[in-house]
């Protein structure tokens, strides 16, 4: 297997009868220690167990967070043989029992960040991305159903290991259906790669976190993906003022065509960068956004927001164990700070819509990928982000 | 002056004439260093500036920030002479030029945290209590006018300066208009001196701050006067579990006779209290109020929080130059954190409103007063409250 003739992906092309059921030999890049390059090597995928979803992929690209799980930063996440990848779009090839919202031949695109429907979490109306079962969980490595891994290496059948809810770095993956969104057919594939992660991340922290007015004021900390997708979203809602900040001025180009009116570089400048954001916007901005993974820009995004109402959302990822630059007597300056995990959103209620605004034109997405290099090319793709050269390199599978 | 015949406080007992634009001579409790006992002694008070008002004090009490400005535990706050206080309530003795909401005989309440009702912050409705001028500022001890005292010694003329825009351990004291809120005149004044900071900051962060809803959860740390003025805020609105925690259980006797439902006094669990709050919760409070201004309770407060919607309020206040005790990653768990001062209120706008609710006996103040003093016995009346012995002694004028 592995060798699907038709690498076209329009409805019908697959046939399910031929793998329904069975393990699939195909090919995935595997992490085998930290920092070594991937192996883009055969393995085998079994079939779907109850209520999970075997996924051809066909687009894939990497995150941030592939990166750090890639080095093994923290020393937890070091499990390998491993298959990261968590941003991906491709198309159901079969279900496993009990899965009924989901059939083979459905588009869709896997989310680290599940949505069961049934727990107090998905229940409620005060949270959106808690779900009981399938929340993000940065160590998990196995499946939910019974703690075991769906991949095995085809040379010595020894179990390779699960990332984030989803491991995309593979031709064939097999994901919990709460982890699977089911989108219009009709929508670009490579575009819905980037509602698995980045675009849905910058997007909701707007919407749904933020909650942004039209006419209100945003900064923006790190133009990255992450950053340039908040960009979109303020734009979206009609903000008035969005000033970037990064020290790479060569993201200010794209972000300025996406709608920012300000940069600041804050090598460049002889104050700090809060104190130049409160001097252009009238004393602070409504809202600012932490793209950076950074506790000193965290400080000067908090730093910059107006007193009275300001609200800092944090997006970026911070390493353990250092606190919150922050004194518990700032918070009575009637500043707030939050965080966004996935923006918000409940993935298979709400990413179906997102998919509709972007095929209506409502949200360009133009711009993201900025790279596409086939699948056996994914050592290099790593390399340009870590290089600060790609926003988003699309892989094709 | 000082010895105005009448003591008691009906309408129409002043005679504005006879002191109306005149210094009045009157006795007041002058902080002269750093834990030094308060000395009564004669002072002399100017008539109001412009839009600044007179008022003649009644009753007063005495809060933790008058003790953490009494020792001078910030060596900033090292002012003297000084007139601290500033939860009071009283009667306008005469008005400066330009004041038109009130006027001599009205029945007032002083506010440290004042509402011009023209700048940006008193005009958006995203906050409530940032008032560009006469917001609390903690090291301001002089009128916003002129930068100069309305109080000086009766025997070297030397001046005596203000404290938190109130200075209310004074039988006359100046505040700006805008810190100066008009009762119904029927109101009991006893009762209304809470309203100037504890019973306002405690209510306020259950109603505005938290917006808790009917049958949610809460946990109080720290039952004193704010404390217990969260309980009693958390009882009109139908919280349907109260949680109390302190280390001195003499406390929870109060506590529960205000609603609250459980009491935990951490000294005898074996568990973190978080944990004990988890267990006899459902998984965490809805809301959490840190009351004690320590860093340690607030974490414990901050963690007793259900994950996915949970929200920390902090009022007490906290040393410098600590950090807030949480990992910037822990916001990823749908735990908020917030500040909240003087129950996000905006004075002057709404405190007549809760007076009314009072006087409707909807909120409940009985309790709040464990101790009642004449003014010279103020030294005593510190002393009760170091102790732990009182909620709030009244001090009568």
């Amino acid at each position: 297997m592995g060798s699907l003739e038709n690498q076209s992906f329009g409805n019908g092309f697959l046939h399910p009868t031929e793998t329904n059921g069975k393990v699939i030999t195909c090919k995935a890049a595997v992490a085998w220690g930290p920092g070594l390059p991937l192996v883009v090597e055969e393995i085998c995928v079994e079939p779907p167990h109850e209520m999970e979803v075997r996924i051809k992929i066909l687009f894939t690209s990497i995150c941030h967070t592939d990166l750090s799980a890639w080095k093994g930063e923290n020393e937890a996440q070091r499990v390998y043989p491993r298959i990261l990848g968590h941003e991906a779009s491709g198309v159901v090839e079969s279900v496993g029992e009990g899965v009924e919202d989901l059939k083979e031949g459905d588009h869709v695109i896997p989310i680290f960040n599940g949505e069961c429907k049934e727990c107090i979490y998905c229940k409620s109306p005060k949270t959106n991305n808690m779900c009981d079962k399938y929340r993000v969980k940065p160590l998990k490595s196995v499946m939910e159903n019974d703690g075991k891994t769906r991949f095995f290496s085809k040379k010595e059948g020894k179990p390779i290991y699960h990332f984030l809810n989803t491991s995309t770095f593979s031709e064939y993956t097999v994901v919990d259906s709460a982890c699977v969104v089911k989108i219009d057919p009709q929508a670009c594939l490579k575009s819905t790669t980037l509602l698995s992660c980045c675009l849905s991340t910058g997007l909701g922290a707007v919407w749904n976190t933020a909650n942004v007015e039209a006419g209100s004021s945003i900064a923006v900390f790190g133009l990255g993906a992450v950053g340039l997708a908040v960009v979109e979203g303020a734009r979206t809602r009609g903000v008035s003022k969005i000033i970037g900040v990064d020290i790479n001025p060569e993201k200010f180009l794209k972000g300025k065509a996406m709608g920012m009116t300000d940069s600041i570089d804050p090598r460049t400048l002889k104050m700090p960068v809060h104190e130049k954001i409160r001097e252009i916007s009238g004393g602070g901005v409504d809202y600012s956004f932490e793209c950076a993974g950074n506790l000193d820009v965290l400080r000067e995004a908090f730093l910059s927001t107006h007193d009275g109402w300001g609200m800092t959302v944090v997006l970026g990822i911070h390493p353990t164990p250092k606190l919150l630059p922050l004194h518990p007597m700032e918070l009575f300056d009637g500043r707030s700070i939050t965080g966004s995990v996935f923006g918000g959103f409940k993935g298979k209620s709400q990413l179906p819509h997102i998919v509709q605004k972007i095929m209506s034109g409502g949200i360009k997405v133009d711009g993201f990928i900025t790279h596409e290099l086939p699948f056996s090319k994914i050592n290099d793709a790593f390399q340009l982000l870590i290089d600060g050269k790609s926003l988003r390199c699309l892989l094709h599978l």
